[in-house]
């Protein structure tokens, strides 16, 4: 099994990630050994996906400091601000990298009494929990969320949020991947994600790799095969959800979304609450990153467009709550969605709540 | 001005075609001498468009039989039926090929007693008939399509429906020129058009070239301009239009039309009488093209999908007659849009009704 994510060596190791920018064709690693590698890492798409920004991050910031165990507290501490710092420039979107960040920060700053040594040690373990909490935080969701699916003969998925956006199985996939180990029979529409083929390039890969059928189509087929009846549900994963459950998701998912909605099918969000910013009222909130026009009128290096002509080019779109038939986290199923059922799972208190049933039907 | 078809010579002439397929970076032309040559131009997608490959297809007939002005009649019309055969399998959804082809068959037909050369030069007065025709028929429409967009700001198109697509000024783009004409301001949103980049590449240029404010999406960003605000009407063409306003057009097109419904952005189809196919009781009887998988996944000869995924990829949809707020043809506007509206318009006995105002208000 292909890690996208690994962390090699002790505390003062490196971060090993897939680059997924060449998938399909080609599996290959880069090895991150300062803030500045993962911030690239990140920014350049090598590692993607909201949960895997964050556990990337988390890791990231440990190359900053793990050079200063003689030094101070007052300069480590100074430094892990700095890298925390530049990663949170890396990309605007995914609320995980802040929150990865954040529980950092906080593992860090609870102690003061503690040496440079001593402090690494302790963020080094915090990483490694944000890790295997992401592990089990994709199997819960796989579990909670694959009873709503059991209807299904085929499922649609935009972009991907499967095991290379996670450390785990993933968050939409994680659910399709549930399913199958079931025993469900499944075909999985999967949108190919114009401009950077996210979905052609890593779900179908992903897809492909665990031989459940996939077929790849282009953006602006997902209405038509609703239409034609071939798919039941849509599952998605999310990059930011605010209080009121609008949810910051790839570009197209808003469309598709609508799509679902003109066509009685269930849209389905599947995220942990991690990726919950109940800072923000709602996603109007939600600051979206534009990317550069050359990814949408040069993709592989040939030009598509003629150089005078305008390019508007969102990396997100934000769905509003009223889409989305269900959001599937960790912790349970947001269903329907509302700033109350969103708090009551996603919010503080529910931190408490041990894994719970889904509202779909208990996981088998 | 480039004409994308022209025929040069008299009637033993040949056909000059704009490489469309090599737009917007080169501007290069085909010559075609032989059926063949036309088949392919068509097949290939060096002309595309439903009124431009009936124009095509009309003067590609003549190079089945200009060899043969010293034939006796029987070898000629032997061969121009021939010839028809050969061409009317290049392409299966443009009803306009298999009209075309229709017309010059019978301005053969009707006269047997005329030499093989009379023949021919009946048949070259017939192409260019249909060429001439096609351009008057793109200023009518955008005559009586001009006022229905006179409220918009922005308008979305999707694919290219231009001078491209037409001997003339294109029917969903005339609709477009013609309001800038009469002084609108206008900014036009572009779907890209996966998999072959028609919007981007080739509505782009057009626009571009006319120094219209033109912006570039992806296929999947066209709800959230919708959401936005940013557009005020849809204009889209139309390669077969069924006897009940249901209309086949390039892919991506019927989720467009949802999503302009689902925003109440008005949402119209801009085609020549020559589109309608009224021996089809409604879009459902439209076979649909499906094409080389490689188109989708094979994207300007990189593979962005892993070897074992499927693809579908449809050249085309049917957006049904409930979700086209008007049809705009050379003869007058079809809305609301109804099995009788079309018949009214576009039907036999309209064909005798001289040009006439648009339902949405007189041409000016």
């Amino acid at each position: 099994m292909i890690r996208p994510i690994e962390w090699i060596g002790d505390e003062q190791g490196f971060l090993r990630l897939l680059d997924q920018t060449r998938l399909p064709l080609e599996t290959s690693f880069v090895d991150c050994r300062t803030v500045s590698d993962v911030w690239h890492a990140i920014r350049r798409l090598r590692v993607r996906g909201a949960p895997a920004i964050g556990v990337s991050a988390a890791y990231g910031l440990l190359l900053g400091v793990a050079g200063l165990l003689s030094a101070p507290r007052a300069k480590f501490d100074q430094e892990l601000a700095a890298s925390a710092d530049e990663l949170a420039t890396s990309r605007p979107t995914a609320v995980n990298l802040f929150w990865a960040l954040d529980r950092m920060r906080n593992a860090a700053a609870g102690v003061p009494g503690l040496t440079s040594r001593e402090c690494l040690a302790r963020l080094f373990d915090e990483a490694r929990g944000i890790e295997r909490e992401d592990r089990e935080m994709c199997a819960a969701i796989g579990r909670n969320g694959a009873p709503l699916i059991a209807h299904a003969q085929g499922v649609l998925t935009h972009c991907n949020a499967g095991a290379l956006a996670t450390a785990g199985d993933g968050t939409a996939l994680a659910v399709i991947f549930e399913a199958v180990r079931r025993g469900q029979k499944l075909s999985v529409y999967a949108d190919e994600t114009r401009p950077l083929w996210q979905g052609a390039r890593l779900t179908a890969w992903e897809l492909t790799q665990r031989e459940i059928p996939c077929t790849v189509i282009c953006d602006n087929t997902a209405g038509w095969i609703m239409r034609q009846g071939r798919v039941q549900a849509v599952v998605v994963g999310a990059d930011r959800i605010a209080a009121n459950g609008d949810a910051a998701n790839k570009i197209g998912t808003y469309s598709v979304a609508v799509l679902a909605k003109a066509h009685d099918i269930p849209f389905y969000v599947a995220a942990p609450t991690s990726t919950f910013d109940l800072a923000l009222e709602n996603g109007e909130q939600i600051p979206i990153e534009e990317r550069s026009p050359d990814e949408v009128v040069r993709p592989a290096g040939i030009t598509i467009a003629p150089e005078k002509a305008g390019v508007f080019s969102p990396a997100f779109d934000v769905t509003p709550a009223a889409l989305i038939t269900a959001i599937v986290t960790e912790r349970g199923v947001i269903s329907p969605v509302s700033r109350q059922s969103v708090a009551d799972v996603a919010g503080p208190v529910a931190a408490a709540v041990p894994d719970r049933p889904a509202g779909g039907g208990p996981p088998r």
